[in-house]
């Protein structure tokens, strides 16, 4: 006999095409997926489904979203003219996890990366210039990751937008609060040093 | 904002509910599907419905099958007068890979627990009698897990069996004690295969 009959084998190929899943881990899934109910299996099914077709991007910020615009863009009680630049939908998550920021995002879906051919117009960077150049916005902070690539792509943005006359800011580089001195990296404590400000906010 | 838009958290949720996957693991497969065409997440979601409607367990052997009765089960060449008697689909695909089993198959899907409350009834024991009471089997071998509950159901079907006339064996503790059949590798299992004893040691 084959290994598997053949909706099996379909089943653990689609499965270990996911990132972080190897052919075992993808056996382990499939067996689960044929051992639950037919309902919960269609429930899975159903949900993948669903946020391909309910999920698509807010025409104004570009993150992931089930109404346009998104519920960010549209809160009246946040600062609509202070954008935060990020690479990803989880950034955003990460951010309003803070609950120190109360203005409003901007996702490029990626970062300039000429290794892997990613240029400045594969990621959602006309979009925020035609956002900032059609709207009254007062502070553009650049979100970034402290990586080769985000540093490129926050000045790439910087350069860009700098004729508009907006504030621009970059998210301070330092050593993570609870970590140790000790530990941490040259280039990251160099930039704490620099980065460094009045004991009393004088 | 919520953490996450609907359609999104529920595909967290549903994929969480799968074994092995946290919910970190379960955001990251969320935003790889969000990431890929339509037509891809489409293939993984009809591969699921697909393997739930198209495989069935064969009415003979219980094994995982698209076509009834299964291909092992049909196949001339193989000693259908031997059954392997083992608890999961798993452990087939792991038996057939040793090449030195050419008889067929039985597969219990699950072993008698009382801790997790599953009884003789609960598993595909009284299929098993049923099959060596109505054919002429020369051989059940129990290849169940070297586990407590695999001894255990290994003792109790061949306690069953013993009416019948029928030779019993099983496996040789070539697999380390407390494994799993599964992961064991192809020359432990031959061996444990050929080693194999008579259950009751006459």
């Amino acid at each position: 006999m084959n290994e598997y009959v053949p909706p099996l084998a379909r089943l653990v190929d689609e499965l270990s095409k996911m990132p972080g899943i190897g052919r075992k881990s993808a056996h382990r899934l499939a067996f689960y997926l044929l051992s639950i109910s037919d309902d919960e299996a269609k429930k899975l099914s159903e949900a993948i489904i669903s946020a391909k077709k309910d999920i698509d991007l807010c025409p104004i910020c570009q993150n992931y979203t089930d109404i346009k615009p998104c519920s960010i863009c549209t809160n009246a009680k946040r600062q609509q003219n202070i954008i935060c630049v990020v690479e990803s939908p989880k950034d955003v998550i990460a951010m309003e996890k803070t609950n120190e920021y109360k203005g409003v995002y901007h996702v490029l879906h990626g970062a300039i990366s000429p290794m892997e051919g990613i240029g400045p117009d594969n990621i959602k960077i006309n979009e925020l210039v035609r956002r900032v150049s059609e709207n009254d916005i007062s502070e553009v902070i650049m979100a970034t990751n402290p990586t080769v690539e985000g540093e490129a792509t926050a000045m790439y943005i910087g350069k860009l937008l700098k004729p508009f006359g907006v504030k621009l800011s970059r998210i301070a580089h330092g050593i993570p609060v609870g970590g140790d001195l000790e530990f941490a990296d040259e280039v990251t404590l160099a930039r704490a040093l620099i980065g460094r400000h009045n004991l009393f906010n004088e």
